[in-house]
Order: C-alpha cells, then structure tokens, then sequence
C-alpha cells in the first residue's frame, strides 16, 4: 500500500460542487487501496473576504492576529471536504496544522516548516481513514498560529510528502502541467510529460507560475516524486523528478518575465570594490538584483549593468543617487521597457548548439539582443519588451516545430 | 487589581461598527486597572452561513467535522477584537480554546468542560494583555475540537471566572439585564438590580431567555459573581449572587412558557409501580417531563397527567399507545393549547401569602388553573394557551404595582 499526497488549490474547493470533485478525485485514489493524505487551500475568495474584514476594522493589523484570522479559511475548507467524503462512506477526518503538528518558526505571515509530527496522522492512516490537512499554516513554539507565505500549501503537501516518505505528491491546479511555454502566447505549447526539479526551479523563477520555488526546492531535497496536475480534467499532468529521460536532447520550456527594468551606472571609476559597494547598498535597501553584466567604458571608466524589479526603479535611483560621490559614476540609464526571455534545460551549457539555437531565433526574427545571462541549464536575454512575445513564438517553434 | 471576564455574544460583535464598540467597552475596562479577559461568540450570522455551507455538501455531516467548521466563527470574532483593540493602541492577544487548554468531553456539539489550564492566559495577563478567548468550544483528550452546546459562551466566560477567581463575570447581551416578565408583554416590567443564583435558574428554566441554565449552575457552583449587562447602553445591569438584599420580600419575576403539551393517562389500574413503568418508558425515548400530577380517578383507577415538549407529544402518545396493554390504562387525552405562568422568589414558599396572591390574581382575572406545581421558590400554574399573556400581566400587576 502506498501514500500518495494530494494537494488542491484555493480554485479547486471554491464552492460546494468542486468540493464534491476534489472528494471524487480523492475516493478514486483511495478506492484503488491507496493510503491518502490530503493538503487544501482556503475555498476561492475566503481568503480576500477575510482580509476585507480586518482592514475594516485595523488596515494595520498585527501579522499575528492575521494569521489567526486567515486560518480559519484553510480550516473551513477540510471540514467541507471531510463532510463531502462522509456522504459518499469513505472514513475520514479532518486535521489543523495544530493538531498534525507542523511546527514553523514564528514569523507570522511568513513562517518556514521546521518539523512535522507524524504521530497523530499515522494513526489515523493506520485505521484507513483519509486524512485532509489544512494547507498554508502551521503553530510555532508558544502554541501560536501561523502562515507560510506565497506558495504555503503546496510547500504543506511536499513537507507532508517528505515527512511521510509519499510515494507521489499530486499538486492538483486549474492548469494539467507544466507547458514548454506559456499556452496564451504560443497556441501549440506543449505540455512536458516530465521535467527535472533544477528546470521547474529556473522556469519557475524565470516567470511560470504553476508551482512556487519553495515547494520543488524543498521536493529537490527530498526527493520528493511531484506531479503537476489538473483538478478539472482526468489527463496526466507533468512529473517532476530528480533525473528525467535520459535520452532527452531539448529544452524544457522557454519563459518570459517583463516585470523587470534595467538599470546601468555608467561611466564608473576604475577603483576596486566598486561593484561590491553598489550590490551592498541595493541589498541593504532589500531591492533583488537579477542579471549583472559589467563593461568596459570610455577611457578610464567602466560601466554596471543589472536588472531589477519593475516596482523596486523609483527607490534604487533615489538610493543610487544619494550616493553619488561615494561611488563615483557618472549618470545612471534606467529602462523600465524591457522583458526577459529564457529557456531552460538540464545539460543545456554543456550543449553549446543550443544557446546558438537560441540565438539563431532571434536573429531571424530580427530581435536584438541587449544582454545575455546564463546559468548551467539556463539562457536568458534581455529585450525590448515590445520584442517578447515575438521572441517566445521564435525560440519555441525553432526548439519545438522543427523537432 | 482585580480580574473582569467580559462575555459577547453574536450580535454585540456582528460587524465592524459593533466589534469596535465591544472594544471599547473592554478598553474602559482595562484602562480602569483591571486585568480583563474577553470571551466572543461567533459574529451574527457567521454560524448559520457555516452550518449552509455543510449542509449543501453534506446534510448528515457528522458531529466532529460540524465542531471543526463551526469553530472557526468564533476565532474570526476573537481575531477581529484583537485588532480593534490593536487599532487603540492596547495590549492585546486572541487565544482558541486549543491553546488555553479548555479541555472538554469528546461529546462532539455537546462537550462539556472538564478542566482549564490557567498557564498560558496567566503568562499574558501577567504581561498586562487584554486576554480574548473563543467561547463555545473547547478541546477534547485527542486534540480534536468540540463545541459546548446550548447556552456555551456563557458557559466558558463563567467556566474562566471560576478557573481564575474573576471578581466578576460580565456577560453582555443586548437586553439590559433581567426583568420581573418579559416587557414585551408587560410594558411597566422592573429590571432586576439583584437576583439569587436558585432564582435565575427557575427563570431561565421557566422561560426567561437571557442566561442559559448551565451557565448559571456553573456560577452558582463556584461562585462566581455574574452580572448581566446591555452591550448597547452603559447602565448598570442585573447581578446574579448567592443571596441578595434580606429586607427583599418581593418575587423577582414572574416567567411564562408556552412550548409545552399536557399529556393525561386516564383510568390506570391501581397496582405499585406504574408511574415508575411511565417515566421510565418516556426518558428511554429522551422525552423530557415537566410537571407531573397524579390523582384519584373513579372507582378503582388513578389518573396521571403530566407536560412535556410540545415537539415530544407525537412521539410520547405513540410509545404510550405501544404500551397499553402492560401499562393498562384507559385512554389518553392530550392537549397542546396549554401554557404554564410561573412565579419566583427566594423563600417564597415559606411565606403562604404569596401563593395564594398569584391565585388571587388569577381569580381577580377569572382565569381557570388546570394543574399546581410548586419548588421552593417556585409557584407554577397550567392554564390555556390563550390566557397565558392576560395572566402574566395580571400576577405582575398584583406583584409589583401594589408594591
């Protein structure tokens, strides 16, 4: 008999019918004599309801008495589920974070898993009861509630998943997988049957958003067996797994991100340390630095080039600026224009024809490049953000048509 | 410095306006010097959309999962306060019943509390936080969540007061204390500055619907100085003691029921017993009796007559009728257009003139009494259903406008 983890979304228990369709599902896993824990977000809107009704009363509410707030929806949402399996006869019960114990740290509205209990819910599988936990919390040192922050339940599910040793850990989502790009833009977008943790980590940090980074970094290190699945329709979805088929010459996916800006300081002094001096002071400030490309200026000087959030421009010109004399440069170039597309693969670095691929797609759809930044299974170029759809139709029909 | 349990109940926090105003309420209190610890109800309707919800998905949903769901009205409402009290600038923390440690019976949607552990909500005391504990729940020996039933929030403010010796216990409704009858049938009805413990249970028992029995018995158990109190006006409310003023030769109030039906069994033989088979027939089935009288019928038989629940009459003339041959009576006559008036007041039965000034009223009102029954600070009496209000105002009038 084997465990198998199956969590659903906030979309997938929305309202009492898809409640009854997640319980389908459920019954069906267990009905072929599998052994099921399951892992739910709060239903659809009660989450934002919940939120609306604190800032009526305090916009600056405590993050601790949010969180005691907040899990009420995950709550609501297994008891439903647990009633819609009583209906059909399947045994089953109903968990919080609390009474598993999943213990995080005490960072309300952030908190990181630091341990699971496995006592209460194996004796509950051990009378072959169907054990649905709530998503997104957990309960600290003092007995205080908390949540995990973006991507919470699916990092619940893949923490249940590793603590249990699950055999499969099921994300269930409105989407049936992980596509090579995104469907909206490239209407022939192939959904991956498979893909490597270190893939779905770039494709997700470089703007796919079918699972958070926290969940596959935490399934990587646990060897974890993940599957990207869709609620709505019974098709396979994408496995995501250590080591994929070995006989797998091509790319994952190609991404897209246009949430970024560039930012250059140009004309820098020549004095060592400069580069260090700039990052220290952007982190300090708490603004992400993405790509960083340094060049050669005109005579004595260099030039620094890096990308940035979108949101973090105003602030970073403002704090670059003030230290202006500290640091030397001459202006600072800012362009909020421009978008980056990646494509990602494991093996690909060590494959050159592929970043040439890649590029040869650009230059056939008269693309310019503006900067290149590689990781071991990454490309990615900077863009004119106008350029990016464009650039995504070309890398993936040069990758994907033509094999 | 002295500790005050405050208690809320659903409409004194239904919305936003209203849970400011509740916080206001314990913020004078707090701001007074006392140490102050809140117990809420779930807001207005919350419990009701709950109990919709469930049963869309599942109209026999079982108890544990309707405790799991329904426990998380009132942890919105203790969230809420908080941060109303957060938004004043005061010290302040929402605890669940789970992490007080207010342990109760496995009696899933009826538990009873078994034991409070005092450790957390005394560290935070201590700490000078306003302290907001989830009414109507506790949590049983498994760690699963339970409601108490009927009457609860009362229960667990009174069940705190005793557990740390409050000076008082406050439970705010939106009535303004306790009256001698119901004013919406008596317009000139007193509220109550002072009431016995024995009393408000005969009140609440006979119909008066401001503190639940249980609470009550709780109180008197421990001694617990309870007061009930307008959460709408600030005047003084009803205190409900031990003993009350002695010069007090008044009743407190006179109560009327109107849910119950009289059941008659006509013509029993006369041999020992019978009325034991009765009784014990009707509570196997869970039908409450109320007044009971047993009298002499013709020849050699007895009547018995008795009240029970309105809702019970079909089920107990069924069982009845089951049971003829070996309980061996004649027929049944029943009759549901009956009510019951009653009056209390400690010692009243030790001082005659006050039954017989009930029955003076009555006679005054030409009303006919069908049936007696008498405690020791209680006189009831059965009439129809139709004289039910002329005789409440009529005892009320001999009672307090003479007075």
């Amino acid at each position: 008999m084997s465990l198998i983890v199956q969590k659903f979304g906030g979309s997938s228990v929305k309202d009492a019918q898809r409640i009854r369709n997640v319980a389908g599902i459920i019954a069906e896993t267990y009905l072929e004599g599998n052994d099921v824990l399951v892992v739910l977000s709060a239903q659809g809107d009660t989450t934002d309801d919940l939120i609306a009704k604190a800032e009526e009363i305090n916009p600056h509410a405590s993050k601790r008495e949010m969180d005691m707030l907040l899990s009420t929806g995950e709550q609501i949402s297994v008891a439903l589920c647990a009633m819609a399996l009583e209906s059909m006869g399947l045994p089953c019960i109903s968990l919080a974070a609390w009474q598993v114990g999943i213990h995080s740290t005490s960072v309300h509205s952030d908190a990181r898993i630091r341990k699971i209990d496995t006592e209460r819910i194996q004796a509950e599988l051990d009378q072959h009861r169907i054990v649905i936990v709530t998503g997104f919390q957990g309960v600290d040192r003092s007995g205080d509630v908390t949540t995990l922050g973006r991507g919470g339940s699916d990092t619940s599910a893949v923490a249940l998943a590793a603590a249990f040793r699950a055999s499969l850990c099921q994300i269930y989502t409105d989407v049936d997988g992980v596509y090579t790009t995104d469907p909206r833009i490239v209407s022939n977008a192939r959904k991956l049957e498979e893909i490597t943790y270190d893939e779905m980590l770039e494709l997700a940090s470089q703007g796919a958003q079918v699972l958070h980074n926290r969940s596959v970094e935490l399934a990587k290190k646990f060897r974890v067996n993940l599957e990207v699945v869709s609620s709505l329709e019974r098709k396979p979805g994408t496995k995501v797994k250590e080591v994929t088929k070995v006989e797998k010459t091509n790319i994952a996916g190609v991404a897209k991100d246009t949430s970024i800006a560039r930012v250059a300081l140009v004309g820098l002094q020549h004095n060592p340390g400069v580069a260090f001096q700039v990052f220290d002071l952007l982190s300090k400030h708490n603004i992400n630095v993405d790509v960083i490309l340094q060049s050669i200026g005109r005579e004595d000087t260099k030039d620094i080039t890096f990308t940035i959030h979108k949101k973090d421009l105003e602030e970073a010109e403002d704090v670059l600026n003030e230290h202006k004399d500290a640091l030397r440069f001459d202006h600072i170039e800012a362009d909020e224009h421009i978008g980056k597309v990646s494509i990602v693969g494991a093996g690909l670095m060590s494959n050159c024809g592929v970043a040439a691929k890649m590029f040869e797609a650009l230059y056939e759809a008269g693309i310019n490049i503006q900067m290149i930044n590689t990781s071991e299974i990454r490309v990615s170029v900077l863009l004119d953000e106008e350029d990016v759809n464009r650039a995504v139709k070309a890398i993936h029909a040069k990758f994907f048509d033509e094999t």
